[in-house]
């Protein structure tokens, strides 16, 4: 059996090999490309991938994938665990026939064109029809792949295995009860200051501390890079080639550092996954909602808190003596974490965040089960948004159009980004329990312990728990939204001075 | 038959994507690559390979090829040559057997190593068993694919297509006999000074300087870009995407001056490829020579050449009024023709270079037939040098372990290095006849006529020709030293005052 577990092992890697090759030539494309050289590279891409899918469908890996799980008795914990999932999803990429999947790669392609159009005329009726056949073969795809209770499930699973309706009817609705009442509380406070973060902050010193700020986090520049990009984003070809793109614009400090920090989470669990399961489940992160929360643990429970400031702000301010010498760090911390409702999800905070996320939630389950359907879809949209953050939407490209998630085909994409926040507040809560000093440590700009727990917690296991068993292995229960909720109480009654 | 050779230039194509593939993977890790990464990259980058020669050697791809190859009749001119080019390639690759293969690469693995610590230790005698297994495999190679009057023959075919040892005698004979005179001749006459060289020259102002020169030579920066490498190359992943690298020296202008032209013309040559031959033989270079001959060309003929730094010194004084400010053009032009003989080819001047490339021609046949021996093979090469050359070597390092070629298991590939400066010699010379302007064209700064004419002579026609067939195409006879020869004592004589 051991002989066998090798040759899938070989195989696996075989297929990652090309999976990150495609990975270089994605990274190349956003961070390099020349103009023209756009045609041959989607060429070169597709070619590869589908190298990529006969490998991993070829029928007699198949078959031998079929004999490792009947037998994975002989073969030890992670191991079976490696095969166990690889054969899972096996068994749900053969679901899909070659004629299916090229025809939704096409629906795929025309709604991509059909958003762009839309977006150019800010005309939610051009994308219409094209959405429309993008939820038929989502719903065709989910039928497809199959599932117990909602067709949305087989969605969510592709992004947050194990993760059903069910579960998130419970967490949206705390959100939907809790988190919109809280904000509404806030916005009677008097607002707080952040005009100081749009003055001009150089573009090369903010370079320069952005790769500080990564350099401090444990990023590992030998294994990784950062440069810039149109839209800031984490890749990585092995656990030992982990790169970040960051943007910089001169008028917003917080554009390039909160994404460094975000960006700089994610490559940390990236680089913390163990470099001896490359190519295999146990060497890959759990779901989105796991990825996000690592992202979202540094950005917001560490980055946006007052002790990472109290060991950081005497060094930006020196950096930047015009903007902030003279800015007491109480009003930074608070301007930092101002907060306000908004019309543009990746603008927003981090409490009405979640209902952006919400409004997408409802809107996707509703399209998938039938309940919603596309025609007017704009007009839902606008209405959740004047009920759930009481702004009202001017046009299509700052309401319904803002997001490219659809139009590439990402249905069941969105709540993953909650999930992040939540699993992340969770953690942290868990981690000020297990490292007594921890909070007194990054007030000295010392992250070390924080990193080594979520390297022991987290990032060495790859795939080995599912999101819950990690969830309760770490901290004794299940996602449970008490903590964001907790946490987001006491920040921002903090911020907003309100009496509690 | 139509349909037939549309399958075969999908398989090609795709073929092609992976190759490309690789190529960007390469550069990346020449260019981007953290330390940590070098190891799975090595694997992705073997990976991919093994897919390509599976892909080309694929039983059933044989079968379409030889059934093409019959028919050839059938096809238009372009497509026979096409697929001519591509059964030949198939054949001489199937003569090697994948155990042949494997062992090869581990011998030449080995060798690198061996290169590696035989540098550390400045001692042939380490490399010298690496050395001669290289050599017996190779001579295995060349029985394998088969050649007529030389094994070395076969070896060069690898490289130049069609160029065989009695074609390199003649050419290193008249090196031998003409220009290693010449060179004496020159030595008498005064040293030119080219101190100036070697001044302080700002990093930011030569990279906006080689960008400069690069766009006037017509590199298109839609279609490429331009990096820092310890080593500079140019390498293409379709003619829409050709990039070049260069690397700087503060203290020496030379170094990124030659390298930027020299590599911008194997650019040129890429990007003038016919796009809608990509992945075919007709969309790809003839041969290591005539790719050379591209360089050198712009180069050499150009770029040292007084009509250029005519067009161009001023500029360059303007940007570094210190260093040039009060030199004179004549002596500036002097200074970059210096002359002398020296240890290290890649240092050479444009006509000791050959006394180079000669040794190593005479040396690598030599071992090739078994005239020469691996055994104290660093004493026949410091003869050689002392006798060529006039100058002592002073240890393996400067002398017989310099290049990475032979480690590499590259025999052959040396010759083509001179084949690409008597090439270019020959086309500049015919260049000049055909545009009646250009060299008060270049004067002017205006190289376009020139790289028209050599789109129109030589890049857009792929391998359609053989190298022969295109000289005498374009020159009306085959390669003749007389073009470099002339080109070389008009220009020195000049420069060093010598009298005819």
């Amino acid at each position: 059996m051991q002989d066998l577990y090798l040759q899938y092992v070989a195989h696996m890697q075989k297929k990652a090999d090309v999976d990150f090759s495609i990975a270089v030539l994605s990274w190349d494309k956003e961070v390099n490309l020349p103009t023209k050289g756009a045609t041959a590279r989607s060429q070169q891409v597709a070619t590869l991938s589908g190298i990529s899918h006969e490998l991993f469908t070829d029928e007699k890996f198949g078959e031998l994938l079929e004999k490792l799980h009947t037998n994975k008795g002989q073969l030890n914990d992670k191991q079976a665990r490696n095969v166990e999932l690889s054969f899972k999803k096996y068994l749900q990429t053969k679901k899909k026939t070659t004629e299916f999947v090229i025809r939704s790669s096409k629906v795929i392609s025309t709604a991509y064109h059909a958003w762009l159009e839309a977006r150019q005329q800010n005309d939610y009726a051009v994308f219409e029809k094209a959405l429309a056949d993008i939820i038929e073969i989502k719903k065709e795809e989910a039928e497809l792949l199959g599932y117990k209770d909602h067709p949305y499930d087989a969605m969510l699973e592709l992004y947050e295995p194990d993760c059903r309706v069910k579960d998130l009817d419970l967490l949206f609705k705390d959100v939907r009860e809790q988190l919109v009442l809280f904000a509404k509380q806030l916005h009677e406070a008097p607002q707080v200051d952040d005009g100081f973060l749009f003055k001009n902050f150089d573009k090369d010193k903010q370079w320069q501390y952005g790769l500080d700020v990564l350099k401090d986090m444990g990023y590992d520049f030998e294994a990784g890079r950062q440069d810039l990009s149109p839209h800031p984003f984490t890749i990585n070809f092995s656990a030992n080639d982990v790169r970040v793109t960051t943007r910089i614009d001169e008028h917003n400090f917080g554009n390039m550092t909160w994404s460094c920090i975000h960006e700089g989470g994610h490559a940390l669990y990236e680089q913390g996954l163990p470099m001896q399961e490359y190519g295999l489940p146990l060497g890959e992160y759990i779901s989105l909602g796991i990825h996000e929360s690592q992202s979202r643990l540094w950005e917001n429970n560490v980055a946006r808190g007052l002790p990472y400031w109290k060991a950081n702000y005497k060094k930006l301010q020196q950096l930047f003596p015009d903007n902030l010498a003279s800015l007491p760090l109480d009003v930074f911390y608070k301007g930092i974490n101002k907060i306000a409702p908004s019309l543009i999800r990746t603008e927003s905070d981090e409490v009405h965040y979640h209902f952006h996320i919400l409004i997408r939630y409802e809107i996707e389950k509703g399209l998938m089960e039938g309940s919603i359907s596309t025609k007017d879809l704009n007009k839902v949209w606008n209405a959740k948004y004047k009920e759930y953050l009481g702004v009202d939407v001017p046009d299509d490209n700052q309401g319904i159009l803002q997001d490219i998630h659809w139009a590439h085909g990402s249905i069941g994409y969105f709540p993953t980004y909650s999930l992040g926040s939540f699993y992340a507040a969770q953690f942290f809560h868990q981690a000020q329990k297990d490292i007594p000093h921890l909070v007194d440590e990054i007030k000295k700009g010392n992250t070390t312990p924080l990193l080594d727990w979520l390297r022991e917690k987290v990032h060495q296991h790859g795939k080995f728990y599912t999101a819950e068993q990690l969830c309760k292995k770490i901290t004794g229960e299940k996602l449970n939204f008490r903590y964001f909720m907790d946490y987001a109480k006491a920040k921002y009654n903090e911020v907003y001075g309100v009496v509690v």
